[in-house]
């Protein structure tokens, strides 16, 4: 096991109707408050109504953020710094999915920080301070509600950035599985899988002796696997949407990779895909993360044939270790099949005519990943095989 | 689900050398520091003069508590509270196990309280604040270094009780493996019974769907008794320590149980046998958990039926519920009695003379457990078939 520090600081408020904790968890951080959201989906499904009455009711000065993007824009960020700074905001509320949350993050760095936030971003300068922000999450997926993570896209360069910081964990974030009732099934599908390439990315760690972190993953992945055909099949299922809120939640917060370090190429090679095309990040990592497995089956079959025996059911008599470990991927690839997601970049319109771009901008210096590397060449054949 | 928070704001220091973050962590508090531990264990293991020589490498004023006991004592803590007032303490490192901590964090509201102690360990009064407080866990077992959870044993009314208060979260925790090299046998073998006991007192719960947070209670069962033997064959085998060590923090540190409420009778019915004969919880809590397994089976057959098949491999094939239950109980006992657990109250010399006293003592409004209730009879019951 590796050493490894745990802290996280985030409020994880979750279940029917918490929404009401805003009236005790807002009066504790000013009343400015900037609330930042998406396309308008909370004003169709009522949360937008119901978080404005409740901050109304608290004598609150409301300011707004809206039209934050699905990959989230630094010229987006720009805009909310420059009106935190205006108007003195003292705490932003994120209504929304990973995106939003995302956005906000960089926005509550940048609203204090005196120079350019894509410093930051791009890990010249740190951040040494943010606003406080909490965050009313509306989808299962990301993770970013409670944890110290964002991802920021400069449409300029074409750069899709993961950037991490310790002031960037939400004060709060209120979970109402009622409020992914609404969730489109496009997007409940693409959310179950990037919670389970989340915790897969944790599992796929060159850390020994991780067993319980190991089983726990195990433990998600089976668990979304369960919960997520019945919501597919449902979408008003409240435990079945509980649940994947809080598999999403737990996949990405720091828990499950307790002392592991994982690898995390796969999302690297997908913000780059993200940063071309704009494919939306539960797709493309959906399609890419087989091939990942795959192409690095030297490195990944020990772990694949663990999943493939305590996860996906296979029986392992008679078989060698390859495979038992190409019968879990296969069944894998079926799993995301039967949800419905994509399983090639054709099915969003992308072909080979910029394999290369994507390729060096997923691996800048020409080596991703932490458990199986891949060079320049690797991702290139990664990506033509997800083709 | 049952809606939940969580919120747990400990700093988790995990892994070998860990004890040097000291210098980073304790400067945050002050200068005049109280050192609590208990009999002298940590001078024998070196760590006291580790401890001692880093904090006076940082000029730092110390003060010592020493004597902390196995089953801490009202007196001491009146003690500690006594040398924090008239040493104007600020911050307290506690250095032991689950008594050593347990009696830091009754001393850290203690010493901000007006009031007598007692009367928040009682639940009479509510702590406001706390000095804050950190600890050097030196035995894996209790979970109290990441939990805002003490128990206090009053040897005047022979009361041992539980509270909790959210300013007894330490502000941090440093686990190095190493430094449960030396935990006798005996203490390793409690320590392994009390992390299962915790993790199956969240299990044994009446919350709806809660797929992900059993799952993840049967993969730290399942990882404590892969590493239980070996650190029992192997001290000083690092790993294994390293894995108790890491799921005695996990199975009580609020993350298995969300959304779950769990049962805990076993445990208060223990607190009522120590409370009297002063014998070692874990100890206690291995004869009396299967008893009380078995004396709610109609309640528990569904929950230790699926531990059955999961952690304990029982084959349900051509087997009732109950039979499959009955073979999971029966390898629960057998687990612990592989492990050199005692598995009658008369191995610490407890007969039927003073049952009633402590069936009154644990159940004294006449009912307890919130899964499977337990009346004073149950609770007699379950102590005579202990014996």
């Amino acid at each position: 096991m590796e050493n490894f520090t745990f802290n996280n600081p985030t409020k994880l408020i979750f279940g029917r109707d918490t929404l009401d904790e805003l009236k005790t968890e807002i009066p504790k951080y000013g009343s400015r408050i900037l609330i930042t959201y998406g396309g308008g989906s909370i004003k169709r499904n009522g949360i937008y109504d119901r978080t404005l009455d409740l901050l109304a009711a608290l004598d609150m000065q409301i300011f707004e953020l809206s039209g934050i993007e699905a990959n989230p824009r630094l010229t987006t960020v720009y805009e909310g710094i420059t009106l935190c700074r205006e108007e003195k905001i003292d705490f932003i509320l994120a209504i929304g999915g990973g995106s939003v949350i995302d956005a906000t993050k960089a926005i509550a760095v940048g609203a204090l920080y005196e120079g350019d936030v894509w410093d930051i971003i791009t890990g010249q300068d740190e951040a040494k301070k943010a606003l406080p922000f909490g965050t009313v999450l509306t989808i299962a997926a990301t993770g970013s509600e409670m944890n110290p993570i964002s991802v920021i896209t400069n449409w300029e360069t074409k750069e899709k950035l993961l950037w991490t910081s310790p002031y960037v964990y939400p004060a709060f974030s209120i979970l109402d599985p009622v409020h992914t009732f609404s969730v489109p099934k496009e997007q409940t599908i693409y959310g179950a899988v990037d919670i389970m390439s989340h915790a897969m990315e944790h599992y796929f760690s060159a850390a020994p002796n991780t067993p319980l972190n190991e089983r726990m993953v195990e433990s998600l992945l089976t668990t979304v696997m369960e919960a997520a055909p019945k919501v597919l099949a449902n979408p008003e299922d409240y435990e079945g949407r509980a649940t994947l809120l809080f598999c999403g939640t737990m996949a990405f917060n720091g828990v499950l990779n307790q002392g592991m370090n994982g690898d995390w190429s796969t999302h690297v090679i997908e913000h780059a895909v993200s940063a071309v095309y704009d494919i939306p990040h539960g797709g493309g990592i959906g399609i890419i993360f087989p091939h990942w497995i795959r192409h690095h089956l030297d490195t990944t079959e020990k772990k694949m044939k663990q999943l493939a025996i305590r996860v996906f059911e296979v029986d392992p008599v008679g078989k060698s270790d390859r495979e038992i470990a190409e019968e879990g991927l296969k069944r894998l690839r079926q799993t995301w099949d039967q949800f419905g997601a994509p399983n090639r970049l054709m099915d969003y319109q992308i072909d080979d005519q910029r394999l290369l771009e994507m390729a060096s901008k997923a691996a800048p210096s020409g080596r991703i990943g932490g458990f199986a590397p891949s060079t320049l060449e690797d991702v290139t054949e990664i990506l033509k095989s997800s083709l």
